[in-house]
């Protein structure tokens, strides 16, 4: 949680003018941000009555060449109507500019904020604003394969070893491997798809009272089944209290909100438990990986991947259960 | 740089409701402060229009007993139309509540960004600013002093040790210490003076174009001379680079600006020289504490107490000429 590079407002202000938005009222650096620097951004407008945007630095792990890809995902989605900032482009048309050699990207505000406990009016609105992104995407022509899918969850864990991996719980290398060859088995081999976004915590879902008002972060996009983004979702909404509180009427009324937009075919209801068993994979694969490369002691909150062991534990046991029609 | 303390929307939103200004609508924590955690928040305002504020909760090192003092002084400045954020009071008319034991305090959100590197106009109007600000708190009822002076140096610097600051710099025991025994003899008994910043660095100041847009950060607000306080602005605008470089059009702008709005006396004008290598022994203090008290490796960027040293040395050599009029 940090910026990583100082811009000065006179750099901030020659940046800002490359762009038909008014000039710079203001800029806060925002605490959130792992791999990027954000700003707050206040201008006087177009018409003069102010206008605010986040302007975004991509610091490490976006690749310069994806961003095409991503800003254009962005305004892809907006212009279909869908709750997600739009890209502003500079008054050359570009969707990024450069800074010192990094990119820089300005992109369109949105009002709300995430919440810590959803209600289930807003798991309802979730599920609908995610398969309303899902019939978006379909002429979206563009794609990007998706490196944190079954292989790349082996390939992380075994990139950690045994021994590692056992550091941090002494059950995580038997349970982590022995689940990668259950899903290699019943992965299924072909679902509806498209570019989701593979990373829908609450965290990257802001909230206008009980409705979606933005999807933002998408930078782990990639090209994967809808109903594995439904799954990714579903465990990263249904569970409070570090993975040891399932909240079942969460579960439920996300699935609702989304069928309601989207239904589910035969095919992908029954592969639900086991996109969520993967889905819980993916965070405990990238989790490993970045506790067993943070210091103990670095100020920067390690995220426990036994977390989602738990959840993984839950779906295995009760995945039938928890997304069974009624 | 950081936010020390998560708060959920659930609590943003409680907290906000405690408020006359409308509803949350986003809240985005500010990557600035080192005892405060802040935040940017939005609601939709008295009138539906939409509004901005502050939320700054109190980490560390300010004292719940000074809140009053602080937050009243705000308000003191802001009634006489000093660009300072106003404190907005609660339902209750309380200038701060508490949330897990922590206070925490709604300030007025001001427009502006500071600058690196400021313009002649724009010392002038901070000097401006800063003498509005001298002649409003004529009439402010309160006092608090001023932890942070001379002797206040002096028990900060012998804490620290002469074997510790040597560590720094070889050379940096010595000259702290027969600077200290200089400003015994030679600082002034007294002069005009008030509640003053004594903290008016760049960072502290918002700027729109040529103008000073906001005076903030007032938690080092202390009952001191006005020339003291002068001073130590004039030390922390009028230097880049490290206090290697000396920007003398920057320190006459300020103190041009400033004797637009209030004249110094003879007896100002002749302690100028002398106030300002207090105001540098200030800052070499503090920061010489905070460097021993850091470790080398830590993510917080420590401040070099040799840049004030820098500064010193240009004020003890060419003081006289600096603040000499022309």
């Amino acid at each position: 949680m940090a910026v990583y590079t100082h811009l000065s407002s006179e750099q901030l202000a020659e940046l800002i003018a490359e762009y038909d938005v008014g000039t710079l009222t203001s800029a806060k650096g925002i605490a959130e941000g792992i791999s990027n620097s954000n700003w707050l951004i206040g201008t006087t407008g177009k018409d003069g009555s102010g206008a605010r945007f986040i302007l975004t630095m991509y610091e490490r792990r976006i690749e310069k060449s994806d961003l095409p890809f991503f800003l254009g995902l962005l305004d892809h989605l907006a212009s279909k109507g869908c709750p997600v900032p739009a890209t502003i482009h500079d008054r050359t048309g570009a969707a990024f500019r450069e800074i010192d050699g990094k990119a820089v990207a300005l992109i369109e505000y949105l009002p709300g904020v995430s919440v810590d406990h959803p209600t289930t009016a807003q798991a309802r609105s979730v599920g609908r604003a995610l398969a309303r992104n899902h019939l978006a995407v379909a002429d979206f022509p563009h794609s990007r394969q998706n490196a944190l899918s079954l292989l790349g969850w082996a390939k992380a864990l075994k990139s950690c070893g045994d021994d590692a991996l056992a550091t941090i719980d002494p059950s995580l290398p038997d349970i982590a491997f022995e689940e990668l060859s259950t899903l290699a088995t019943t992965w299924p081999d072909s679902l509806p798809g498209g570019v989701v976004h593979c990373d829908l915590f609450p965290d990257n879902v802001l909230m206008l009272g009980d409705e979606v008002s933005g999807l933002i972060d998408f930078y782990f996009a990639a090209t994967d089944f809808f109903a594995y983004d439904l799954a990714v979702t579903h465990a990263a909404w249904s569970f409070e209290r570090g993975g040891h509180a399932f909240r079942e009427d969460i579960g439920w009324a996300l699935l609702e909100g989304y069928e309601e937009v989207r239904p589910l075919n035969p095919a992908e209801q029954e592969a639900m438990p086991w996109l969520a068993r993967g889905a819980c994979m993916r965070f405990i694969a990238s989790r490993a990986e970045d506790w067993l490369d943070t210091p103990e002691k670095a100020q920067v909150t390690r995220k426990d991947p036994m977390d989602f062991v738990r959840r993984l534990k839950l779906y295995a046991e009760n995945g039938a259960n928890i997304f069974a029609r009624s």
